[in-house]
């Protein structure tokens, strides 16, 4: 028997956000680290037994979208409207095939439907009630859209809509103000899951699931769904999921552009990561932070927020999580 | 007066595919150089009017929209269902904004709505009917969607649901034999068209239209719409509008790895363009091809396919269009 020759790792991402002072001191931080762990042991585990990374992303992000304390699944954002749309991306670094839905409101698990794109369709992303369709096809739970309404949800869309009653810049400072009940204050529009992988084959992958923005207009779809803004994965580079102000993600390409700065440009997974979270992005404003694995084995989870619920675990190690800098 | 330091030029397609035998002798080809001159030459005078590429590349798209000879706007392919989905997207590179629509099916010019998406919304990509109420309360004219709907186009749906039933691999080998009215065949996959430009002010802009694939499943979403994959412009490399098996495009995230060639990888837009589009794409089988420009007035119009759609004209110059290799 060979030892495999790549030692897998699973990294998450569960949002990124400014700290909330009012609540960076209290216990509420022990909750997503318990979540974090409860995410990250099973697809440890996965990893450990010679399972693939697209399964193990896939099973992370299915946790992470279960788990209320995150925005995507249960426990997504409200649009302005009342309603949820939900995105999710898969991608198989080492084929390069990709599955992608966008604003479905009524599928159980999107980064399931997202997968079943990949893998039953000639297509990558599929819209709406045509994305909808495509996961009943294949056997996807469809639940009522109110499955994903949580209370601490409907109070951030109040929150919200109040402040653009009176906040014409829709800078979101009057929210910082009205804490919420998570650690990290999201002001609706960071909040997104994913997770990236390397196997014991070497092979890389990443997947991302949101409820997008709190108070977001219908139809507005973010960077989590395409491919190369906020998920990509290449086994030549690097697999990497974002999360952010989603639009500054989607016009630098963000996930594509650390790997092209790999593979073009020499930099490891640490240069290229940092350079286009701590440069690119804040050249034009953009916040947020990404998860990054190259197959072999580093991690990079860089962010400009003053927080990003995060974690990895490599085979034979305990998990690694963390919240703030 | 100081002269100008860059020399205008404006770069379009109508879509790649395979060549149609049966129609390469004919004479409609002269329709189709015609249309092309009649969209290249008003972008050209704009150009030379001191004009913007953004208001270049949108002059140009808006044309080929109107155009029932390609398949965007009026003259868009049919799904599946038997409707239209129109999707369009524009992007500025000199502020790396940009604006998308998709899957939408009552904004008669779909790449002003994209266009009015980059100038009046915080977002980059609204999906259907966001998309279409996004449209509708910036005064954009929306239509029934009959009104994009040619006998051509039903034509061809009629061919590709016949083959389908048939046709177990989707391989569309009987819809060749059975050939339309355009002298390349495009088997209802390539359909697409696109502009892109350089200014006197030396900034570049992209635009990309399309109404997606022939016989193609509801809420499939291609790379025309999506910032980075069919379309990209960044002022620092090229400006990109891409046509071909768009899930290929996505994959890649071909628009902006082309920028990415020449900015990490030190390549000419020649050989950035030419490196994509006939070794990348190939080795996935992905069929098509793109026109860029950077701001020295380079062109680039690489295809690998049997025919392209395309044009140029430089500011002074006469317009060069072509169809085939």
């Amino acid at each position: 028997m060979t030892v495999p020759p790549f030692r897998p790792v699973i990294a998450i991402h569960g949002g990124a956000g400014t700290m909330s002072r009012a609540h960076a001191a209290t216990g509420q931080e022990a909750a997503y680290h318990e979540a974090l762990h409860a995410v990250l042991l099973p697809a440890q585990a996965l990893l450990a037994a010679g399972g693939s990374a697209l399964d193990a992303v896939s099973l992370a992000v299915d946790l992470l979208e279960e788990c209320a304390l995150f925005n995507a699944g249960h426990g997504a954002v409200f649009t302005h409207a009342g309603t949820h749309e939900l995105d999710a991306a898969v991608m198989d670094g080492a084929t390069l095939r990709a599955g992608a839905v966008c604003c479905v409101s009524r599928v159980r698990r999107p980064a399931r439907a997202a997968r079943a794109v990949m893998e039953h369709s000639e297509h990558v992303l599929f819209a709406g009630a045509g994305a909808e369709e495509f996961a009943r096809r294949h056997g996807l739970e469809l639940v009522d859209p109110s499955y994903f309404s949580t209370a601490a949800r409907r109070d951030q869309l109040q929150r919200a809509l109040a402040a653009d009653r009176t906040l014409l810049d829709h800078d979101g400072a009057a929210l910082a103000a009205d804490t919420p009940a998570a650690p990290l204050e999201e002001r609706g529009k960071m909040g997104t899951v994913g997770a990236v992988a390397v196997d014991a084959q070497g092979s890389l992958a990443a997947a991302t699931s949101t409820g997008g923005m709190t108070n977001k207009q219908p139809g507005r779809v973010g960077d989590s769904p395409l491919i190369g803004a906020g998920t990509y994965a290449d086994n030549a580079t690097a697999a990497i999921s974002c999360t952010g102000t989603g639009e500054m993600f989607i016009r630098l390409a963000v996930a594509h552009d650390v790997c092209a700065r790999m593979r073009y440009g020499g930099l490891s997974l640490a240069q290229a990561s940092e350079v286009v979270v701590h440069e690119a992005l804040p050249a034009i404003a953009g916040r947020g932070g990404l998860v990054a694995v190259d197959r072999h084995g580093n991690v990079s989870m860089p962010f400009n927020t003053e927080g990003m619920y995060r974690g990895h675990a490599r085979v034979g190690e305990a998990p690694y999580t963390a919240i703030f800098g």
